[in-house]
């Protein structure tokens, strides 16, 4: 338990659930760092795919950007009712379901799903990118700093959601600052410029216009932009985690974090815009970030711009982050309702949702290892899970809505509005990026549906099986049949006779004879066993020898325990297994493990009508 | 059981021993592969140590065979007395221990140990070795090809001694027939031809002399060369696999395999002499194998070279399979006076002793991988281990000798001078070989000494606080007092507490509560347990909340018991698990596994009161 306190902090009890909620400052790095991380590569991706605009793709920044924060101010006010319908968390999962039916639900809750798994993988290894082309050294360890980086995001989400939030507030504030104050000083900069600033350095070159753009060209920029949206739901769902009242810390949270986001979209837009720059091409020679052109710009490349990227650097490879809060707490809403294994609905010492955090970390695991910590190709997938999930909550919303006694038709309105354009959005990305991937998401949607379908199944067949709403029958309680596995004539042997002994007066000693050991038992069953039994007046147990000619002794003894259970329909049997307890590892070799052997077989192979009694032996040596 | 069938065979009864086992035909593949394949190394490595004579070195070649040959002749006539005076096996390690005490016996089995499991690594790369030195392009796999050949190997030896024997016959006796054929080819032709014989393809051409011969060389070039007597011991070890009459076939079969060996020493010795052949450097381009010049000199490289060439990879290849036949009875014997594991005293599905197979292969398979499949450097360790065991084996038989009540004098003398010889020619290869690796050897035969003294202590130390010989003890028979631990109230549950009532009528229902489950169990138990137990006139059992603060169950389960031990110090605790059998490997992650956790904590941390009863449930569906 050492090792555990100093690494996950000591086991809270249940009752100390209120103390471990989060306020506005520190709940900020906990769910919106997902969506704040997106500022740095939303805006990137979609001039990306105008590269073939050359120059004049930076006029259309802009115009983009603010497509994307009109999008971002219709989810926003969505969101808003949503936290205020569901103060007990109200992720697309729960709103779907409760409004547009459990099948609806779940597609929610996969789509989501996978859009929080493909946010670990894509965030650390965007983090550890950034940071291995700033240290080229580093260029061969990049799997192992994503794995290292992964584990580290584990260990800190197993210590609570308390001190996730404490330790992610330095690079998050950090990152806001170092973005206002560069977004302030360029505009100002560009205001009293009368709109031509002078870039402190020039940023690279670019062509000039080369191709004409065409409206499929912009509409396919428009959807990578979106990527910028991804992490917005983050808050409905875990409201929970929320010190009180939740409702309005919840509300103002997102608040804040859809004005940042806000802000740093309308502003990079701008800045590209006056400052000329135009993305890059990613991963040739050249290659230079938009927000590293940009601070270049408007700063220099001093100690600011340094403490900049690094910031951003941070803040990419934590926004992982966000689907370490979420995930679990999503899987625990589907498991409650038998979708998934009850195990992800238990809090661990923490009251973290931990097996949720575990198949977090071991599915991104695996994602990194496949793709050797370079997961750019899985960019264009993630953006789906969003926008589904996304458009699902809103449209649960209308139902939500058109439910209640007095129908609020604003409010409904509202959030009709966002289901569509949301929707829309979905739809767009869909199409535009199926080539590139997206089509690997619309895939592996249906296969979650399917294990969850599955799952539930098996949870309902047990349960039809096994619950019970009547009193005990205590009517025909006959002791068991007891049959004493025994080898030789030891204390061990006779401790365990003895407990049968304890249990029933119906007892058998069963000898398997491989023809190695010696016959001396018979004589010796005679003499110890059966003429103290009769003088104290008990009946003696019975010896019985199976004959095995192929030296096994597990075999012989099931097929015995077969027999005598039907000679015997009525009755159940208890199989005494008497087994010495190894103090050491290495007495492992020593000893055989016919008694782990012989419970295993009798459990998986065994009947309604066999019990297994383990006596243990204690070495004291 | 279909695939085992095919891979080992059909199980064999105990009493099929006497079928399983050989004649002489096909037991000098199976216990003289080793020493046989020894003539395709011993004179080479002799050889090469004279390298720095240049063209003299071959004048040596015949004397220092000779000395190899008459040492062979007295280690064959001692050997000849230890299977008649042994004919239940009298390996090193059985003479040793019954002449000269345990420990020098153990001594003994040690260094036979370390020459068998030596003699797998370094048989198996070699051969592969000289493949992939005739097909270079295989040169990548050596590994895998020394692994897939150990497992070959393992498997063969697995389906029994009988069967090893058949399908190795082939390669043996096509490798005698091929060297008998150059060596009386060659000796006519050189006789023909007064001494001095045209060699068909001339060898690779040798500096003439460079340095004096020293005696110190002559006598490492011998040391090296007593690297062909290894194997030698097999046969007396093995002599219970031998058919009727045991005796008259060992001691016929070590003849065979004895004359075979001198024949092909002597004749190698005398043509690389004639034809004035020399060592090439190993390792360096130009290498050829001393065997590889030879026949090419008296045969020419056509067909017969390759099938020769082929035969002697083989063998090579093959003499492993000596280590196979035998480290599984030398241990059997160690573990049967208790010094190794119990289970190498086991005979398996195909009456080998499997447990010692299966040991050799682990431990060879971890020498070849950690020698990356190359053990050239392991070839001087392993003479020491064989001369050791010849050594303690005819001191044994001296001592055996003079207890005989008509002391055979003449029979002692022969294996005093036997001990003296091989004792001598030890020393040389230990302080020849010393720098080279022999130090390893000396410094694992201790551990191993260590480590069968350990084994040897616990099981005694097992024996003393577990063997009696006292009758049943039936006074005091209480029934235990009946701990079930229950979660919810379902047919699940009942089952458990109906078994539970059959046994005790002192019987606790012990729930955790860690807040997360429903308090009405309480109110159930009342209306469902106590008053149908009451009507039918039984003692009801009695239901105990342990509240959990922290949400661990299987901590405060076992506080519970024992503060219930402490409660009742006179009678035993059985406690009663109820378990949802899983029937597919996917419901493992469907249902916690707190009836295999409890039951291994409680029989790891558990006290001798307390027995673990499972009660399995076996679902339908």
């Amino acid at each position: 338990m050492g090792i555990a306190n100093v690494l996950f902090g000591r086991p809270l009890a249940s009752d100390e659930d209120t103390q471990q909620r989060v306020g506005p400052a520190a709940v900020i790095p906990i769910f919106g760092l997902d969506a704040l991380g997106s500022a740095a590569y939303g805006p990137e991706a979609a001039l990306t795919v105008l590269l073939p605009l050359g120059a004049a793709a930076s006029g259309y920044a802009l115009p983009l950007n603010l497509g994307v924060v009109i999008l971002l101010a219709i989810v926003y006010l969505s969101y808003r009712q949503t936290i205020a319908a569901y103060p007990t968390g109200g992720g697309s999962y729960t709103v779907a379901r409760l409004n547009l039916g459990a099948r609806v639900g779940l597609l929610a809750g996969a789509a989501l799903m996978m859009d929080y798994l493909l946010n670990v993988a894509v965030g650390i290894s965007t983090g550890v990118g950034a940071l291995v082309s700033a240290v080229p050294s580093l260029q061969p360890h990049t799997l192992l700093l994503c794995l290292g980086l992964l584990l580290i995001l584990t260990i800190i989400n197993l210590r609570g959601v308390r001190e996730a939030g404490a330790i992610f507030m330095l690079p998050t504030y950090v990152f806001v600052a170092c973005l206002f104050g560069i977004l302030t000083t360029g505009v100002i900069r560009t205001i009293f410029s009368g709109g031509h600033p002078v870039p402190v350095v020039t940023p690279p070159a670019v062509r000039s216009t080369v191709g004409a753009a065409s409206v499929w060209l912009i509409v396919r920029a428009f959807a990578s932009g979106c990527a910028a949206m991804t992490g917005v739901e983050a808050v409905s769902n875990g409201v929970q985690a929320f010190s009180e009242p939740v409702v309005r810390t919840a509300q103002r949270t997102l608040t804040v974090i859809i004005i940042i986001l806000m802000v740093l979209l309308a502003g990079i837009g701008y800045l590209v815009h006056a400052y000329h720059i135009a993305a890059t091409e990613p991963g040739r020679s050249g290659y230079e970030s938009l927000l590293s052109q940009l601070t270049g710009a408007v700063a220099g490349k001093g100690f600011f711009y340094y403490v900049t990227i690094g910031s951003i650097l941070a803040v990419l490879a934590l926004s992982a982050n966000t689907s370490f809060a979420d995930f679990p707490r999503l899987c625990r809403a589907i498991a409650q309702n038998g979708y998934l294994p009850y195990g992800f609905a238990v809090r661990g010492r923490r009251l973290v949702y931990s097996y949720g955090v575990y198949v977090l970390t071991g599915l991104s695991a695996l994602l990194l290892f496949l793709f050797g910590g370079v997961t750019d190709r899985l960019i264009p997938l993630f953006a789906i899970g969003a926008f589904l999930s996304f458009t699902l909550s809103q449209a649960g919303m209308v139902a939500h809505w058109r439910k209640q006694k007095q129908p609020a038709q604003g409010k409904m309105l509202l959030n009709a509005v966002g289901a569509t354009a949301t929707g829309l959005t979905a739809l767009v990305v869909i199409v535009a990026k199926f080539t590139e991937g997206a089509w690997i998401t619309l895939a592996i949607i249906p296969l979650l549906l399917l294990v969850m379908n599955g799952v539930r199944h098996h949870y309902h067949g047990v349960a039809r099986e096994t619950s019970s709403l009547a009193p005990l029958e205590v009517e025909a309680l006959t002791p068991p049949l007891v049959v004493v596995q025994i080898e030789d004539w030891t204390r061990v042997t006779k401790k365990a006779l003895r407990f049968a002994m304890t249990l029933s007066d119906k007892v058998q000693a069963l000898h398997v004879d491989s023809g190695e050991t010696s016959d001396t038992l018979a004589a010796q069953w005679r003499e110890w066993v059966q003429e103290p039994a009769c003088q104290a007046g008990l009946l003696a147990p019975e010896l019985v020898i199976v004959k095995s000619p192929y030296r096994v002794v597990v075999g012989p003894i099931l097929k015995y325990l077969r027999e005598l259970e039907a000679k015997h329909p009525e009755r159940s049997i208890a199989v005494v297994v008497s087994e010495l307890v190894e103090r050491r590892w290495y007495h492992y070799f020593l000893h055989n493990q016919r008694a782990q052997v012989l419970t295993a077989l009798l459990t998986l192979d065994g009947d309604e009508r066999i019990a297994v009694v383990n006596v243990p032996w204690y070495l004291k040596t």
